[in-house]
């Protein structure tokens, strides 16, 4: 009779054959199945519960004897009775191979589990983050073999869990005596992975067996807002997100301006370094609290951000970023420690990385949706759109894929917009106009009314209807135009040309009243002449970016477009396609991802192999310097209409027409040097 | 005819063909010969200057005509118009080879050159400093190749100089820009070599070729003295050589009542830690003033201590290192950022390497000596002691090297004696005591004449007779015993009994005049009962811990004694053995290693492949505990007298013959716990 028995895996398939009394944990690593365990196999963290399956597997040829496994045993016993635990499971240290078994491993047990997707732009991340918990027991000091503490704990990471070569700094190496001690020579460590040939780090240390949290932040760093993810560390679960208002929008709205502030005024950018990350350890307080989170528990921070931001942050002066070449100081990643930051409100031992950037213009930002949204894995040629105040495109498919940087400035984002604001209760973020009656309906974040539905004023009684946001005067701007309110140069046209009295003159030209909330104290919400052509820049900007990359390309057409950005969520395809944002394709083929930057973000935090990929994918992606390109210019002037889309794209009377009309009013002399194209 | 030409290098012998018109420097590349260059051979550094041989060398069998080498070019005129250069000389980067050719590169041409003795206690040390200096080109940026700044300076260093992987911190970073500019893409690194598997790192960059000094400090923090030497990183030349006391010595004379001070002031080791941090930082200041060097040159920090002193610097609390097992918290040499010491004085991005430590009472000063004198290469047995407020003792030879840490106190440094000081002048450091008239004659720190000689007045008048240091002690006492004062239990006899006037009663016992100077205002300078019993008890715990690694090799003699530490200079080998600090051996065979642990953290700090060598070398010694040993208190116990050496060692009678005396006084009670050797 066999002294050996054949131990079969789910859902890995793993086989392999065991002598008995084989601990199942032990069989599963020396197959190298993704069974969790933080204690080591010691019978303390019960991560490494497994379920046993028992009777007949035709699939995998085997009949499981009730005897396959050693008993329940006292620890287990100990285990369920103090902490629970699912009927049918075992812990896979304690229970023994004797026979033929079938061991399934559920998910929460995996190190890798996967975070599934909450929605359809939400990506599944495998979890490997770069810092865990481990615990060990470490050699006592022995007078006849003198090595220091570390050394012996070194050796029992080495020993016990294959980690050789660990590093701690001095904050860790002065509190790891009493610690040993505490612990009685058992100790868990916050174990940072090396990566970049780096060597493994010891973050911080608990005496006995530690089961507390680890979190991180994945911080997109943008130019008008940051945005943090706090995640648990262990399964990936995102405890809350939280933004910010970047506090350098005093010292310049766009990048440009803050780059000029920089070079205007000696110690400026120190000013802003300054600022930025004052805010960044606000945000990070108040996350944690949000969650309920000790912040010393973030041992992990990522930041994605726009290159200008990028070298703000890191406390090098963007002068360079202002003009050509548009040199980086650095280019590749960076892996930190926190407090080279001044992140304070965190442990102090965290670690922070930052993906690379692309190129001078084109950001880690950048780099993240490429990780998010992994264009070189499309079979389809894909446009990526990440609208900010900058816009990071990128085009592309398995064989090739481009990357530029478009200054849509912030009018997307409502700001530099008469009645903009950012996207909070009381904003108007959807709008439609009647093309019969020129009249509006429109919804305000925070009720799901449309403004002419019963109880739209209770509803919106508390938070009042305060101004546009970003998608609002998109959808604003494009309805204006599909009612014959504007025409295809930009012009809005007065009341005796639209037959409305919502075109009221404003000096030479005309404004349109979207909502009148003077009656009952609250604003006028008009938009300008002035709103228009902020957006006509945006969205020729956006426009000629992507066109720029469609001629390095070589084709006039893609096969789907992906609008990501916190903004890109809201934004209306349709009225983006009228708008002529982006290229035209079947509208569904275009697809909203969410704040993709700040998912690349996250994926990095998770997974450290993702770290790898992003700094090998970002090297093959081939940048396209919008600033130098004269082709730029001219897709820029050709795209500042508002065309007969119909015209150019057919696919687009599916949805819309739009009336073919032009206003000529003396004011108009400001569109003067732009090509119009006259239906 | 051939296009190619055969270059003989020497003095190394190395030799190649090469096409004509090869440069010398390439040839010496391509052969590994050790011809320096800072500029890469771009004829701005002229560190790679050579001597052709011409003519007829037999030995190497060629014949060298005078148009082996291209012709004397402009470049080589500049440069010697303006700097100068040695005739005959030639730049090895611009002179070319046209046909056979004998080279010499002189050694300040080669880059591991040898520091030379100038004594015979110094090592040659064959400079390898981590830290030097770098010219490279960078590549412009280009808006179609864009990586960063930083990005083209690692591939400029990997290029042109082979280093790769190099890695910067922010400060450097946000340094780069402005440089590079600057410099017009043409700068100069200090670049520190990566050992340990750590990348090779920029600690500092100027704009064009820079050929500033570049400095490191090698420091033995000692319990009572902190001595640094100021070292010049480029040929290895002491500039500067200071000591200061270590402050920590207000909390505690040795390190025992430091640990204690530790242990019963909450927040005294971080105390401790900050006086010693503060101490280094005003010695680092004042030796680089002292040899006019910038203290911001200075990019490198060599530490050698004991245990108790290393963790204090670290600022790890000694706590454990005052009790069994005597655990440290770490063993391993360390290599930190100076910033991580507080050491604010020299360059923010200098370096620090702390050499290991052998075991919980033989620290990183004893690896020094070990480095320094280099025990396990000797062929016959030495006995190495480096005499301090701890001894450290060495015992080996090629086969088996063993160390022990003795607990001697101060008492040789000077402290803890009546009329104790430190060696500075008017200090007593020889005394000779006339073995018939018992009366002495000695000389002072700072004069070269006998207290009897003529002119002795006049040449002590600045200074004065302020008291004995560490030698003299070690001398008064000896000769005190030889002129038969004191007897081999170590009581000074009473005038009665020694038949001189200089006995006089101090309470139950007697002291020896050695110096009046009451007459003239200076001090009554006295050889006391207790400062005997002082030197007795520090002689029979170095003695005890020398015997301990003799019984543990199982030997009885050695075959030489080497005497370090900066006191071990000044002792005197016949008054040492007369006091049985040493076992016996030959009196030519006793030499003085001065400061070894001193310069074996000056040979760490020139040569990095050195801190490789020693920690292998701290792996192979083998450790012997005195404090739990209990042969430790036997030797102890049976060396604390000061027998009449000649019965066992016969040697010592070729240089004196102690008298059998014995004083039985009333007050010797003192000594009744130990064993004596009686005549």
């Amino acid at each position: 009779m066999a002294d050996d028995a054949l131990v079969i895996f789910t859902p890995s398939g793993k086989r392999g054959r065991f002598a008995f009394g084989t601990p199942v944990l032990t069989a599963a690593r020396q197959l190298g199945v993704d069974l969790d365990s933080v204690c080591g196999g010691r019978g303390i963290c019960s991560k490494c519960q497994i379920s046993p399956g028992y009777g007949e597997f035709a699939k995998h040829g085997v009949t499981v004897a009730a005897e396959a496994l050693t008993e329940w045993n006292a620890v287990e016993e100990h285990y369920r009775s103090k902490r629970g635990m699912m009927e049918g499971r075992r812990l896979g240290c304690q229970a023994q191979v004797m026979g033929d078994v079938v061991i399934d491993v559920p998910p929460e047990s995996q190190v890798h589990k996967q975070v599934i997707r909450k929605s359809a732009t939400q990506r599944d991340i495998v979890m490997d983050p770069a810092t865990r918990l481990i615990y060990i027991e470490v050699d006592e000091p022995d007078m006849h073999e003198p090595s220091g503490d570390f050394e012996r704990v070194s050796k029992a990471l080495a020993a016990q869990w294959q980690v050789e070569g660990v590093e701690a700094d001095l904050a860790i190496l002065r509190r790891l005596q009493p610690v040993l001690r505490k612990g009685a020579w058992k100790i868990t460590v916050a174990l940072h992975k090396g990566n970049h040939d780096r060597a493994p780090r010891i973050l911080d240390l608990w005496p006995g067996f530690h089961e507390g949290g680890l979190y991180g932040l994945a911080i997109d760093l943008g130019s008008t807002t940051i945005a943090a993810h706090l995640c648990d560390l262990r399964d990936g679960e995102v405890l809350a997100s939280s933004g910010l208002m970047n506090p350098q929008i005093r010292f310049g709205e766009d990048l440009m301006s803050r780059v000029s502030y920089a070079m205007m005024n000696p110690g400026g950018d120190v000013e802003m370094t300054r600022a930025v990350r004052e805010t960044i350890n606000a945000l990070a307080g108040s996350i944690a609290a949000e969650a309920g989170v000790d912040p010393q528990a973030i041992y992990e921070v990522v930041f994605v951000c726009n290159p200008v931001m990028h070298h703000l942050l890191m406390g090098i002066d963007p002068v360079e970023l202002g003009q050509a070449p548009f040199a980086l100081a650095t280019s590749g990643s960076l892996s930190l420690d926190a407090r080279e930051l001044d992140l304070v409100a965190i442990n102090r031992a965290a670690r922070v990385y930052v993906l690379p950037c692309i190129a001078g213009h084109v950001g880690a930002d950048c780099a993240a949706v490429a990780l998010s949204e992994e264009p070189g894995k499309s079979k389809d040629l894909v446009l990526i759109v990440d609208v900010g105040t900058n816009a990071e495109i990128l085009l592309g498919n398995e064989s090739r894929v481009l990357a530029c940087s478009s200054p849509t400035g912030p009018a997307f984002e409502g700001a530099q917009i008469s009645s903009g604001q950012r996207a909070a209760p009381g904003a108007i973020e959807r709008v439609e106009i009647d093309a019969a009656t020129k009249e509006p309906r429109f919804k305000v974040i925070g009720s799901d009314l449309w403004s002419t539905e019963a109880g739209f004023a209770e509803a919106t009684a508390t938070s009042g209807i305060t101004g546009i946001c970003g998608s609002g005067i998109i959808e604003a701007v494009a309805e204006m135009r599909m009612a014959g309110l504007v025409d295809q140069s930009g012009l809005i046209g007065g009341p005796d040309q639209t037959g409305t009295a919502r075109s009221v003159p404003e000096g030479r030209t005309h404004s349109y009243v979207l909502h009148d909330g003077t009656a009952t104290g609250g604003p006028m919400i008009l938009v300008t002449q002035g709103d228009i052509r902020a957006i006509q820049l945006a969205k020729a900007a956006l426009y000629a970016g992507a066109r720029l990359l469609m001629d390095e390309m070589g084709v006039d057409v893609v096969d789907r477009v992906t609008l990501a950005g916190a903004f890109g969520a809201h934004i209306s395809p349709k009225h983006a396609m009228v708008l002529g944002m982006i290229p035209d394709v079947p509208l569904d083929r275009v697809i909203s991802a969410g704040n993709a930057a700040g998912t690349g973000a996250r994926i990095a935090l998770c997974n450290v192999g993702a770290r790898n990929a992003i700094e090998v994918t970002v090297g093959e992606i081939h940048k396209v310097e919008t600033a130098i390109e004269p082709r730029f210019q001219e897709h820029f002037v050709n795209a500042s209409a508002i065309p007969n889309a119909v015209d150019t794209f057919p696919e687009l009377s599916k949805i819309v027409t739009l009336p073919d009309v032009a206003f000529n009013t003396a004011g108009s002399g400001s569109d003067g040097g732009r090509r119009r194209r006259r239906g």
